[in-house]
C-alpha cells in the first residue's frame, strides 16, 4: 500500500524559486579582486540564475551536460550553483589549487563542455587550456576589463536570456553537481551529487541540532566553493534566506576579520588553518575587530587542537567541529554537546568538543577493526564506515573503485576513529597515518593536537618512521612560534604527564613550515618522503 | 546522467535505530490515568518498538496492513508510532473524540485489522465494537487491571517477541500512517502518509527556522496523537533525541502547567483553547508555576488572538503560530520574524506574529481568487492552495474527491488567505465562513480576533446571517469573561476605530459557551443552525 502524497521531486529548483519570492531584499555581498565590496540581493540572484539557466539552454546545454566553473567564492559562482543544475546541467567545480595538469585531467574525465571562469583566473586557465578543449569559455569580468578573444563575457551571455524561462521538471536522481576528491595519492575521483542528495543535505545542515543555519544569520563560506560545494553552505544559506558574504580571493586573516566586523557576520565555515590565522591576528591586535557575540564557526577538513577551541571561546566565538568528505556531500557528523553532557566539568566538555560529533540524522556510522565491528566504547579504533542518502555509492566512471565500499554497501572512509557510548565519533588518523609501535597503535593526530597546545609550538606533524625493534616509532616535526626557542626536551616533559610513555616521539625535528595539500591539510606524504632515510641514534 | 549517491530510502526505521543508539538514556515521561508519572527512556522505547514490530509480524501483519490505535498521548502510543510502520504496517490513529459511529465508519473504510487500545478507553470501544470487527484487540493495561476476555494484554503481546528481529527494508513510498480528516461536513476522508513524506516533514519541523526542535529540548505534545500525528512532533522529537513528556488524558490547564514546571519543559504544541485555559490559570495564580525562560508553544488549528500572544510574551513564553492541515502532514507555514522585520515597532511586529507565517521549505503556497492567482500584496483574498512533498495528492479510496485538487495539481485548502510581500500567509476564513455583505467580503476571523481582544470578552464567534438588503450581515456571538457585563454598545464602540463601518456586526448575542468541534475549533455550523431563523429588527 502506497501513500497518497504528492509526487514532488527533491530538486534545487524550488529552493531557488522560494528564495526569490520570500527573500528578495536579502543581501549578497562579495569581496572583489580589488578588495572593494560588491552588493546585490536575492531578487537579482534569482533572476540572474534563471537567466544563466536560459542562456545555457539556448547555447545547447542538454540534460546531464557538465559545465565547469573555475571561480572564487562570490555572487557569480552562486548563480552558477543554481543556474546550471536548474537548467538540467551538472555543476562541476574545478579546484583552482590543483596542478594545471590535474585540472585538465579532471575536466577531461568529466567531459566538461563549457567553462565559466573568473577573469582573474585566466592565467591559470592558460596553463591547461591546450589539454582540455571547452566548447565555450565564458569569462566573468570581475575586474571590468574586456574579456580576451575566443572567450565571451558572462554578462553578455546572460543578456541573451529573454527572462521568460521556465525551468524543466527534473528527476530528483538526476545529477546536479560533481566534485573530484583531491587526495594525496592516486588519480582524482569524481563524486556526482544528485539533486535529491543535495536537497536532503541542505535540510540536514539547517537543522537546529547541526549547523542551525537560519534566516537571521549572516553567513561567510570561507571554505572554497570548489571544495565539496563549500560544505553545502551556499545551498543551505539560500534555502533559509540568510545574508551571504563571500570573501572572493582574499583569504588572509585581516580582510576576513574586516568582513566579520563590518557585515555583522554570525556564522562561518572553514578549515583550521584559516581560523588559526585569524586567532593569531586577533591576539596580536586585541579589541581591533568588534564581532557579533556568539559568532559560530564550523571547522572541518582536519581537527583543530583543543587549545584553539578554548582560545576562541575566550574571544566569544564558538568553534563547532564537523566531519565529512567529498564523498559525504560532506556533512557526516557535527559536534554539539548533548543535553546529558551539560553537567560535566568544563574540561570534560572540551574533551567532547574536541571530537568530531555525532552522526547527522540519516548518516549512519560504524567503526570496523580487524576483529569486526567495534563497540561504541570510545576506545576501540578502526576504520570509520558510513552510509546514508547523501553518501556516494560509487565514483564516476571508475572501474577499479579501490575497494572503497564494503560488501554490505558502506563507504570506507579511510579514516581511523573511535565512537563513544554517546555516539561521538573521534577521528584518530587516516589509516595510513597511524603509527604501529610494538603491536600497539599510536595516534599521530592526538600527538599533534597535544603538541600544538604548547605555547611555543605553532604547528606540529607527527609521522611514523621505520624502527628496527618497534617496527615503527613516531617522529615529531615542529614549527616554533615566532620568538619561541622550545626544545625537544621541553616538549618531552610537556607530554609526559599527558600520555602513555611509549607514545612520546623519539625524535623532534624543527623546521620552518609544514607542507600542505591544496585544501590546507598537512601533506604528510611529503614529510614521510623527506624523512624516509631516518637513522635512529 | 544520474548521481552516484547511495540509494538510501527515507523510512522511519533509521530514525528509530539512531534514537536507540544515540539517545538511550534520554527520558520519556507519561502522565497516567491516575495522574502519576510513568518514566522510561529511549533505550527501552527503541527495544519495545522493535518488539511490537516483531510481535505484529508474528501475529500475521502483512506489508500495508492497517493497525488502528485508540489511545491518549503516552509512551505506549509512541511505541505504536514506530513499531507499526517499521514492521511495514500502517499506523491508523483513531480520533477518540468522534462519535462512535464515525469511528466505526473510519475503521471500516480503512479496513483496520488490529486495534491497540488504552484500557481506559475500552468503554468507548464498546460503543462501536459491533460495527467494526478487529481481528485482534490488544489492550494497554494503563491501570494495571487485567484485560477483558476476548482481548489480549499489550504487555503479553510484546513478550511474544524474541528480541532478535531485523526490520524489513521498505520502499519510501510505502504507507507509514493514515489519518482521517474530522471535518464538520461530509464523510471523513483518509490521508495516507508515506514514509518519505513523514521523514521529510520530520526534517522540515526540526529546522532552525521552523520549530527548531533540538536534542536539548523537553517537548510536550499537547495536541493529540490522533490529530495529524500530533503535528509530527513525536517523529521530530525522536529524530533529534529530545526529552518527551506526554500529558496522557489530563488536558486541563493545571496538570499541564505542573508538567511544564516539574519536567522543565522548553517546547510544546497545541490549539489556542489549550493555551487560553493555561493563560487563565496563570493569570489567576500569579507566580504559582515556575517555567523555563523562553518556553515556546506552537499554536495551530486556529489562529490565536494577538492579545493572547502579547499576554504570553509578558509571562516569558513565546507563542509561535503555524498553519497546516491533516492533508499537509501538517506543517505548512510557520511564523517566525524575518530579519528585515527586526526593526519594526513592537505593534508592527505583533501584526506579523498574528499571521500564520511563511511557507516551510518545499511547501509552495498561492492564493487564488475569482480573478486568478492573487498578488502577494497582503490584501487580495482568495483560496489558499498548496503543494509539496508532504501534501496529499488524493484521498484514500475516494472516487469523488470533492474538487480538492486543481487541474494543475495543487491542493485546495478551503481556507481563505492573503499573502503579503514578505511571504507571510494570513488566513482570514474558511471559504464558507466569509461574510458577503453588499458585494464586499467581511472576515469573520478578523472580527473574532478583535472582539476577543476586549477584556470583557472570553470568546467570540461571528457568523453570516441572511439579510434582505445586504445579502448577508455579521452576527457576533459572545461569551463574556467571568464578572464582565460588557454590552453590545460597548463592543460597537470598541470596534468603531478599528475597522470599516460596514464590518461592524449588526447584532450581538450573549451566550454561555460556544459549541466546538472535537479538535476544539468553533463549530460554526451549529451556530448558523441556531440562528438561521434570525429576524432583523
Amino acid at each position: 500500500m502506497r501513500g497518497t502524497m504528492m509526487d514532488f521531486p527533491l530538486t534545487l529548483t524550488p529552493i531557488l524559486v522560494r528564495a526569490g519570492k520570500l527573500f528578495g531584499a536579502r543581501e549578497i555581498v562579495s569581496r572583489m579582486p580589488d578588495k572593494s565590496l560588491h552588493r546585490t540581493d536575492y531578487a537579482s540572484f534569482h533572476r540572474r540564475s534563471l537567466a544563466l539557466a536560459e542562456a545555457l539552454t539556448a547555447a545547447g546545454l542538454k540534460r546531464g551536460d557538465r559545465i565547469a566553473t573555475l571561480m572564487w567564492n562570490h555572487a557569480w559562482h552562486l548563480e552558477a550553483y543554481f543556474g546550471i543544475p536548474v537548467a538540467g546541467g551538472v555543476l562541476h567545480t574545478l579546484n583552482l589549487r590543483l596542478h594545471p595538469d590535474d585540472i585538465a585531467y579532471i575536466a577531461g574525465h568529466a567531459e566538461d563542455r563549457f567553462l565559466i571562469v573568473d577573469d582573474v583566473l585566466l592565467p591559470l586557465y592558460e596553463q591547461f587550456r591546450a589539454k582540455h578543449r571547452f566548447e565555450r569559455v565564458i569569462v566573468v569580468p570581475l575586474t571590468g576589463k574586456p574579456v580576451p578573444a575566443g572567450t565571451e563575457s558572462y554578462e553578455d551571455f546572460l543578456k541573451s536570456a529573454t527572462g521568460s524561462y521556465t525551468p524543466p521538471v527534473l528527476d530528483e536522481n538526476d545529477a546536479a553537481g560533481m566534485c573530484y576528491t583531491s587526495g594525496t595519492t592516486g588519480k582524482p575521483k569524481g563524486v556526482v551529487y544528485s539533486h535529491r542528495a543535495t536537497v536532503l543535505h541542505t535540510f540536514a545542515a539547517a537543522l537546529a541540532d547541526t549547523l542551525a543555519v537560519c534566516q537571521r544569520d549572516t553567513v561567510v563560506p570561507v571554505v572554497p566553493m570548489f571544495h565539496a560545494n563549500a560544505w553545502g553552505l551556499p545551498f543551505t544559506a539560500v534555502m533559509v534566506g540568510a545574508k551571504i558574504v563571500f570573501p572572493g580571493p582574499h583569504l588572509a586573516p585581516e580582510p576576513i576579520l574586516d568582513l566579520f566586523q563590518d557585515e555583522k557576520v554570525t556564522m562561518s565555515a572553514g578549515v583550521p588553518t584559516i581560523w588559526m590565522g585569524m586567532l593569531g591576528a586577533m591576539q596580536k591586535n586585541p579589541g581591533k575587530w568588534k564581532t557579533q557575540p556568539g559568532l559560530r564557526m564550523v571547522v572541518g577538513g582536519s581537527a583543530p587542537p583543543v587549545s584553539m577551541i578554548r582560545d576562541f571561546d575566550a574571544l566569544g566565538w564558538r568553534l563547532i567541529q564537523a566531519w565529512g568528505m567529498t564523498e559525504t556531500a560532506p556533512l557526516g557528523t557535527v559536534c554539539n554537546l548533548k543535553a546529558n553532557l551539560a553537567d560535566l566539568s568544563i574540561d570534560e566538555q572540551y574533551a567532547y568538543r574536541a571530537k568530531q560529533g555525532i552522526p547527522a540524522p540519516f548518516v549512519e556510522c560504524r567503526v570496523f577493526s580487524e576483529e569486526g565491528e567495534a563497540a561504541w566504547d570510545g576506545k576501540t579504533m578502526g576504520e570509520l564506515q558510513v552510509r546514508g542518502p547523501w553518501v556516494a555509492g560509487s565514483y564516476y566512471r571508475l572501474d577499479d573503485p579501490d575497494q572503497k565500499w564494503t560488501d554490505d554497501g558502506w563507504f570506507r572512509t579511510g579514516d581511523v576513529a573511535t565512537i563513544d557510548g554517546d555516539g561521538y565519533v573521534k577521528l584518530t588518523d587516516r589509516t595510513k597515518d597511524l603509527i604501529k609501535s610494538g603491536g600497539e597503535w599510536i595516534s599521530s593526530v592526538d600527538l599533534e593536537n597535544m603538541l600544538m597546545g604548547h605555547p611555543g609550538v605553532r604547528e606540529a606533524a607527527v609521522i611514523a618512521v621505520p624502527h628496527p625493534k618497534w617496527d615503527e616509532r613516531p617522529l615529531a616535526v615542529i614549527v616554533r612560534e615566532e620568538g619561541s626557542s622550545v626544545s625537544a626536551d621541553d616538549l618531552r616533559k610537556y607530554l609526559e604527564p599527558k600520555i602513555a610513555k611509549f607514545w612520546i616521539p623519539d625524535a623532534f625535528e624543527f623546521i620552518d613550515a609544514i607542507p600542505r595539500t591544496s585544501t590546507g591539510k598537512f601533506l604528510k606524504a611529503e614529510l614521510r618522503d623527506r624523512y624516509k632515510g631516518w637513522k635512529w641514534a
